[in-house]
């Protein structure tokens, strides 16, 4: 198997995404392109790869930045890593990384970890605007994620609202709520962030402007929590001192809000498998990205999400 | 003053309702109107008001339970606790409790605690789907809000979004942009809710559903972490002495996430001050939101709501 890998993508590029290859090259036998400026990454990995692993380097001149407008980049620099390593993905597959067949938009995938398990969360960005038929595919594709990678039965699948009554919801809600209990998934009907986090779902279908607010502001809060305990454990001894002695019992939380542990998001919906990871990735965040885009194949999740979709249309011309 | 109350509105009532009640009438001067069952609270209220505060009781046949659909509990339960407070605080005002004139939508304007203070955001939940024209008034409402209640001076308006940069949003946030920064307020742009949790704006404006998916994911990942800290604590002799040293060192996160701290959300752009208590409120929710609801009174909060809609009426009609 070959991963391809943005070299430039982190905030602290290119070590994260040096170290975290070598070690997933070593730990999973496979091959690692490394994408981005050859000048820049090679005397780095000479100096780290000794066991001479499977990790080479394609040349990319450019490196997108934070300030770089999206569009305007994509013109302005035409050979940064990512695009390069897209064009790399694409002609290894012929002329793969389109739309797959019959999917009316591809979405961004995330685990969220609950207080019994994992949640997986489509979309959390890449459409701000949907509509139910959108939202039917997100289901399909996200319950296909739900039993190839969490290895669950039946995975029930739900979409985020204001309330889980019948009544609640904005229009996109509602005029989805018929063509998502006729779809071929366990539909569960509404649900708050609440039952996300307690565990009551293993898909939760939202649009990408919802679910973007939904991840940020569980990111914010815990966030804001920690800066806070740590800061007022500091305020005195004995606090100190006990902070010292309870560090333990902080480990699962640290664990479930470590970006490097959640994993990158998965863009599904295309013909290849293309993770995006969080900016503040380090090379374990990089490892178990490459971890997860190893399992994701050896589960053939692309093969499964095709085969569900194929479906879907089937069954709609039979109608 | 006199403040009307539904005495069977939270989980546990009407205990909260009564002792937060003769809390507030005894601290802040004030009469207080219960509504709720006569037999019920009679015994209760005659039990616990030792010094003959001015709290009355006006008798409503019916309770309205969190299994009653709010359309049809209006027809069968037509003397809810919740709709004879309303028509007692109507027929004080003569025809009242209307929408403010000049008002498209009455919004559900809630205070978040941030990093350094505090922000109103608004709507979080009357108005599922939006338009922006809506979110020129709900800036305009939450800025007086902000000004009359925080003592901000040109309070910093944003609205709330998956990205800062301009091109981000859904179509509902880019829509409202250009009418958002040709209104009468200090508009700062869009937020995502790491900023908002940082302080970075008074006022943030958002469609009901976004709004209630952030205060609940708030609640919810605020809710999972303490759990979750909480079990772990308990786990070891070590770690249970270490959180006994550092419980005070929680104290500033407990008061955050109290909401008996947080107070009741407001239905701003009515003529008359609504408050909407949490299911959850104790006795010192109630109080506080007595005594929110005392210096609403006091700041003339209505009144300057009012003249800030007219002044927006006045200038579109001078264009």
């Amino acid at each position: 198997m070959t991963i391809i890998l943005d070299a430039m993508g982190s905030d602290d590029y290119p070590i994260p995404e040096i170290e975290g290859s070598l070690l997933a090259s070593r730990d999973l036998g496979i091959k690692i392109i490394l994408v981005g400026k050859k000048d820049l990454l090679e005397p780095i990995l000479k100096a780290k790869n000794s066991n001479n692993l499977p990790v080479v380097i394609e040349n990319a001149d450019d490196v997108l930045e934070m300030t770089d407008k999206p569009v305007e980049a994509t013109k302005s620099k035409p050979n940064n890593s990512m695009a390069v390593g897209l064009r790399l993905l694409k002609s290894g597959q012929g002329d793969a990384l389109k739309r797959m067949e019959g999917v009316q938009r591809p979405a961004l995938a995330a685990v969220f970890p609950t207080k019994n398990g994992n949640c997986v969360v489509i979309d959390i960005g890449a459409n701000a605007d949907c509509r139910p038929d959108f939202f039917v595919q997100f289901g399909i594709i996200g319950s296909i994620f739900a039993e190839k990678i969490f290895k669950k039965k039946s995975p029930r699948v739900a979409m985020l609202a204001n309330g889980e009554e019948d009544m609640k919801g904005n229009q996109l809600i509602k005029d989805s709520k018929p063509i998502m209990k006729s779809a071929n998934i366990n539909f569960i009907g509404n649900v708050e962030p609440k039952e996300l986090f307690k565990g009551e779902a293993d898909v939760i279908v939202c649009d990408g402007f919802t679910g973007n607010i939904l991840l940020k502001t569980s990111e914010a809060v815990g966030r804001l929590m920690t800066d806070i305990i740590k800061e007022d454990i500091k305020s005195t001894l004995f606090t100190k001192i006990g902070g010292l002695l309870v560090k333990p019992a902080f480990s699962r939380i640290r664990k479930m809000m470590d970006p490097s542990e959640v994993g990158a998001a998965r863009l599904l919906g295309v013909n290849g498998l293309v993770f995006i990871g969080h900016g503040k990735s380090d090379s374990k965040a990089i490892y178990n990205g490459i971890k997860a885009a190893n399992n994701d194949v050896n589960a053939d999740l692309l093969g499964a999400i095709q085969s569900a979709i194929e479906n879907q249309l089937k069954s709609r011309q039979e109608l």
